[in-house]
């Protein structure tokens, strides 16, 4: 096997081929003048070729550059098996409004015509779509030991909760693993003042360290008022994680400036907070998707 | 029918869909803010959708509004022409070096995976790529008709030249419309000072107002060289035509530098020398395509 990647890789790529005792090839870009992307990949493929490419922003560069990378692997007849920390378009997988595209089809049926014999993702918002998009074998890989080995050592009486009912199995991934209690937070209006609270639905953080788990922190609203509402409701610490840091809009300052201790991500997406490696669940999931294939 | 157009339409949209005789709606877009783009079709087709959307720089995220409005589309069942009319990536259409991409058939993949009915085209750089990667109805339009109806009145005895063999038959079309000569450059390279000088393979440029006539303007450079050599060789007057105005790196101020009277593109790429409409044309191959889906 050969593991590529290109720039967007941010480790992960690299992280694989040794994980997987593999060769890593890196693959080169440039940009025409005109604005046009280009990739070259510069050595052939040993065997089953796999590429990394993670497509957050500028996300329709990133996953030309990875249609690009496949189509290039595609000229020598190997298998090709994409990998993609992360998936852009991945949260309108519907039309939510009529008259809207479901984006992420465009992005799924994409890499089936382009030709992938397999795909490995992270932490999708809603798996389903892939489900009903692509056709060849895929996983979706919840790096839940990843999370909890990073937070094993740190939390106190820990309680694992989910932003919502959505997000719960995430949660208790996470929390089965650090052998602690889970929930999911539900909204409440206030009828009198018309503040908006949330709180676990059935659990007190009272004296708990609590470790709020989610797929995105986009702009980090929800998991703010969480924090802060945790914090006046007794909790002892407040953490946020997430897979993805897409963090926009001072995402990473509202959380700090919400009173959560400290917030981590998975390095799918370049953060300052983007401390836990999602390869070692990759590597398992590429060996997986390989048998499939093979 | 209804004629959709995207922000990018610069009148075509609306120009051809008076030339048909139908609606015209303008498709809603907007970004996130992660930078993920979007896009809502605010009305749906009374028959045959006919999408015109021109993808040129951005060039990625313009191709992911393309595929989501046809995605969007899609939605009502009834039959879809996309009309693109600067497609991003038609010159990556074969693989130069090893280990590259074919990116044209990325783009071309992606509409017929994405469900489009037929596909119109202007100038593509080479429209075998279409031929090989696209399987339903499509035109690739010229639109000679509209740069001959532009250049009547101000040329005098006119010599129509083409920048290389490969574009000869672009160059034939406007000459014919003109009744004018035509020829080819070709290139020489002294073999004393090493210096690099075009001339037309076979006829003289001297007394004559000389149309060179492309597909592309991109740098400009091969186009200057020809304009200050055909002076130099006696021409009138040097004119500068193409389909798509792409002008990178000063383009535009280099032709004129070098002794342009004039440069003049179609309105596929906007510009300030995109003076010349292709909707007459569209119109003419949206009706052909129509009949062969109907």
């Amino acid at each position: 096997m050969t593991v590529y990647g290109l720039d967007s890789s941010n480790g992960i790529a690299a992280r694989l081929s040794r994980l997987l005792g593999d060769r890593y090839v890196m693959i080169e870009t440039k940009t025409f003048p005109d604005g046009e992307v280009y990739i070259r990949v510069p050595e052939k493929p040993e065997g089953v070729a796999i590429a990394v490419v993670s497509t957050y922003a500028p996300q329709e560069k990133r996953l030309m550059q990875l249609l690009m990378t496949l189509e290039a692997l595609g000229q020598w007849g190997t298998p090709i098996v994409a990998v993609i920390p992360y998936m852009a378009y991945a949260r309108q997988d519907k039309r939510f409004l009529e008259g809207e595209p479901i984006s992420a089809r465009i992005v799924l049926s994409a890499l089936e015509s382009i030709g992938v014999d397999a795909l490995v993702l992270v932490d999708v918002h809603q798996p389903h779509v892939v489900e009903e998009w692509f056709r060849e074998p895929w996983r979706n890989v919840i790096p839940y030991k990843e999370v909890a080995s990073y937070f094993r050592g740190i939390l106190e009486r820990p309680l694992v909760l989910a932003p919502d009912r959505g997000a719960l199995e995430r949660a208790k991934l996470v929390a089965g693993e650090l052998g602690a209690p889970y929930d999911f937070l539900v909204k409440e209006r206030d009828r009198v003042t018309g503040e908006v609270r949330v709180q676990p639905k059935s659990l007190s953080v009272e004296g708990r360290d609590v470790l709020i788990v989610d797929d995105i922190i986009s702009t980090g609203g929800t998991m703010a008022l969480a924090a802060r509402n945790s914090l006046e409701a007794g909790a002892r610490r407040v953490y946020a994680v997430c897979s993805h840091a897409v963090m926009v809009r001072g995402a990473l300052d509202r959380l700090l400036a919400a009173g959560v201790e400290d917030v981590v991500a998975t390095d799918t997406v370049p953060s300052p907070v983007s401390k836990i490696s999602v390869a070692p669940s990759l590597a398992e999931a590429v060996k997986e998707v390989l048998g499939e294939i093979a």
